[in-house]
């Protein structure tokens, strides 16, 4: 239905944004255009920026519009934990928790073997030329807790084996504020496992 | 939560598109970043120009990048009939029906006297100038359903009275599909009324 080419196309651009559908895309195209133009400007140009300079931080390869980005520049975190993450969303939502001091190495998603993705695709290589550089001693392995997260992991600690760093992961278990009569049973196994002293 | 200042303005700026809120936000920006960094140059693109380019056609006052919109443009289409509709989004969704080959006013919104909007708000004064230099036979007023709405249509319905131009209000009734246990009662009792001989 071409009504207007330039808004069809819009409307159609703004599919490319995950979750949007043709009808989302619609209301988001029509919502600038009547009401928020000045927005909608604002927004086109924070996107070309963002899409051109932030590039992957040279040490820790999360994203960085610097070479070497803030937190692997802060003289505050602690140089002896690095925390091993799938993506630069995993660093914003643990650093949202406030409750770790360290340096992250953000890898490039995890294996998959099936799918054809190994170790040099994820950038496990980047990772043991990061330890060489910048020594740690404890390495904490903080990919998902889905199949390949696991298995990625596993790799991971193995290599860090013979290089002496204290490898751990991240606790399985019971979310918290969940009821134990709609946990799946593999996270209970797992939680059952892991249980700790009452102190 | 700064990691990346640029991140950031990109993740506060994608919350000025309707429905996206912190979580969505985020999670555009690093779709974007990590998987489609060209359909994103593609979107600011996009978005410059029709924030910039995209206006309303002179006649209909639709969204159109050119004075006269396609619409209006089209020979082909009836211009004894004018369908009367609240906003261009309005106009799209009846487009798409396919079943309508008249042509369109759109007015800026409904009354809302409540609101301090009134006639000269919502360009009741260029619907009667349209409607002098563009004579039509009948004016389907095809505003919400709303009390508003309602008003909208009920005031033009009043004012093109002395104009001696048909005027009939899109019907009201039980929705195509509607389970009729699951319909409102003003709607039902709407549809009663406006029952249709079996023919």
């Amino acid at each position: 239905m071409i009504l207007s080419p330039l808004l069809d196309k819009l409307i159609e651009s703004l599919r490319c944004l995950p979750g949007v559908g043709p009808k989302s895309a619609q209301r988001m195209a029509f919502h600038l255009l009547q009401r928020n133009r000045q927005r909608g400007l604002h927004l086109a140009d924070v996107l070309q920026d963002a899409m051109t300079q932030i590039q992957h931080c040279q040490q820790c390869h999360n994203f960085s519009e610097e070479p070497i980005c803030r937190l692997c520049a802060n003289p505050k975190r602690d140089h002896q934990t690095l925390c091993i993450v799938q993506s630069p969303a995993d660093v914003l939502a643990i650093e949202q928790t406030a409750s770790y001091q360290g340096r992250y190495f953000v890898l490039r998603g995890h294996l998959s073997p099936l799918d054809g993705i190994g170790p040099e695709d994820i950038g496990i290589e980047q990772l043991l030329a990061h330890l060489e550089s910048h020594p740690c001693k404890e390495a904490i392995l903080a990919t998902s807790t889905t199949v390949e997260g696991e298995a990625t992991a596993h790799y991971i600690a193995q290599l860090l084996q013979p290089l002496q760093i204290k490898t751990s992961r991240i606790a399985h278990g019971v979310p918290m504020g969940g009821e134990l009569e709609y946990i799946d049973g593999t996270t209970l196994s797992r939680a059952l496992q892991g249980r700790e002293e009452f102190s």
